[in-house]
């Protein structure tokens, strides 16, 4: 129980730190977008770091169903339980939007209208996801205690040297496309972020882990 | 007495490293607020963590009277010694705020006419602190070393994704009302501010310390 | 083989890094290139920490002909070794190039028009290179798992400090002349960089190691 | 005759990233000054980083004349090598300037024109210097490890908080009255700083130290 209540808890404020750094960002930056993205970029490190170092000891500190996916297939997971992760991981980042929208007194319920869509960013999304996926995996293997500054930085440096700014996550593109501020995606084109990121999680999984199944 | 001057010029000094920089940035901004809070946010993050490091040892570096609440609930520190903390901590960082004013040659006794107040910047600051106290609470029961670095960078990411900027502080809040900066809260809405974080620390205590008392 | 694969696929993300940020910062900084210089340089100080970390206990994570020429004199790499990462260096960082513009949806054959040229210039690179050289020497010698944080650090500052805003490294030249974005160089100009970089090379080796062989 | 040159060396480098990255900053920020303050402390702060953890174990890395005289005054330093490390920081910094002058294709010789004095700023400049002498000293006593780490932050926190931008150090306050750039202090205004700084050396001796002579 402690677990699912982590992983919801996680990726709530995860999105929360995501979309309010993005709104708060976009809001002050009088029109200077880069600007906009070194606050949201160094706000999402540094409450990643923080998240991954706390939850990490209590349910792994996912926070992403394609991170729990490659956890089962690498046989550290059962079946059921990356269920449940799944679970706890989209409606904690749909709370976490919905936080955000509460805090900034916005309307709770939005539907995001920013165009995400082409071969490019396709292509950038999938790199990124099997970045994130490489620097958990080889991460977890060798250096365990510097996982949380890895991961940080890996997505800090993400928001900037990929065209679809990072996301590689499904829970993340569905969540965002329910904020019409910064971060958001517009509905129809999650798909064809998680399609990316579900194929770099396959080709992750497929390639380069010895399976234990 | 060494504890309750390391509680007293430490808050003085995050009270100066807040108002210090908050002040520099807008300054030098040209208009553009997500810049100066770029330069507010980083600063005081790095400040921070030097503040713990080097006077956790001596105080707990508290630097917060919600934070020495939670400790006293937790047994961590007796009823006297709290009140006394609270003390040094209000006091502290009116000096801060003090200090501020006399480096950059501004008058020394001002007020606020910052409004922030409304039911979201609530709810906001009431997020705040329970995040910073269960930061706080967890990172020292698990990663003690790793304390400094997670609340610093808790704060930088909190000035970003909040809309109340993560005061979550009292004594912030009351010696924050005492300049007419980047910084400054309205006198007036101090008291809502004080209220969030208040309940927030009593849901903490509540429901999440098994209390030693 | 695992070492030349990271050396090849290092060096390739190091420059989708270096080059996708610059692009990212300059199409959203409107106008100001000090911003673009902060994503750019904080995206790549972030990236190469992650990639030492993760690669360095693989191949050592050169990413740099110079850093391998260096190595090789002092009896750490053997000739052979030596030319094979030369190989895997600048094929990957060409790729690097392309990938970013791919990710990007830009013309993948591109060609700066970016001068960068003057004594200035190429006495910066120099100091450049001997200061890249140096932190990784000493570095290795006695603070062994400070390293990558030292060269990101490095990196990061000498984005700033340097008038040639710290290349330090023929393989990133050649493939910054394939790019005309932020971080591109002209052609003509890449020979001016790699005899600076080279000529620190070997000062560096001839001054201050006591060569092995 | 190692640490002489590692003093020197440490101190021309550290002056070449001050002056070098507020140069960069202030020629690409467009005008806004905050962008520029930015990139000179990020770098300021990760190119010291790197200076401390390398040079430190040579030198003590001090690259300032009133730390030097600290550890003189706590019997770390005789008194001898006191004045030939104040020697090597003078001309370092001096030379610093001057390479960055060099690297950024400037007249060599220059005199500074901006005006920092009044009451506010040399108070400033007296609590930088306090701040910087005790986490030294304290950071130097209790966390050993982490005190490069603790001196960048502070002098990154130091640029932003204090009206008179944590120069804190003697040599740096004369080497910078040589560049008529961003970072420049007029010559007839580094007497007031070098007092305060002095000062501030005095009382952080006589209080806080007890005297191993």
């Amino acid at each position: 129980m402690r677990s699912y209540l982590s992983e919801f808890v996680g990726t709530a404020l995860l999105l929360a730190i995501v979309a309010g750094s993005g709104l708060m960002g976009e809001s002050l930056a009088a029109g200077n977008a880069a600007v906009a993205l070194l606050g949201n970029s160094i706000a999402t490190g540094a409450g990643l770091y923080a998240l991954i170092v706390l939850l990490g000891p209590i349910s792994g500190a996912h926070f992403n169903p394609v991170v729990s996916l490659m956890f089962w297939k690498l046989g550290h997971l059962d079946f059921k339980k990356m269920l449940a992760y799944w679970g706890c991981q989209f409606t904690g980042a749909i709370a976490g939007i919905w936080l955000t929208h509460l805090m900034f007194s916005l309307p709770i319920i939005q539907e995001s209208t920013k165009v995400r869509t082409g071969l490019g960013i396709w292509i950038s999304e999938f790199v990124s996801t099997l970045v994130l996926l490489s620097v958990i995996h080889i991460g977890d293997q060798k250096v365990k205690d510097r996982v949380p500054m890895l991961v940080a930085l890996t997505v800090t440096a993400g928001y900037w040297f990929t065209s679809s700014t990072f996301f590689a996550n499904p829970a993340v593109a569905v969540a965002r496309s329910l904020t019409n501020t910064f971060v958001g995606i517009a509905p129809n084109d999650v798909f064809g972020f998680v399609l990316a990121e579900i194929l770099a999680a396959l080709v992750m999984v497929g390639l380069f882990c010895r399976s234990k199944r």
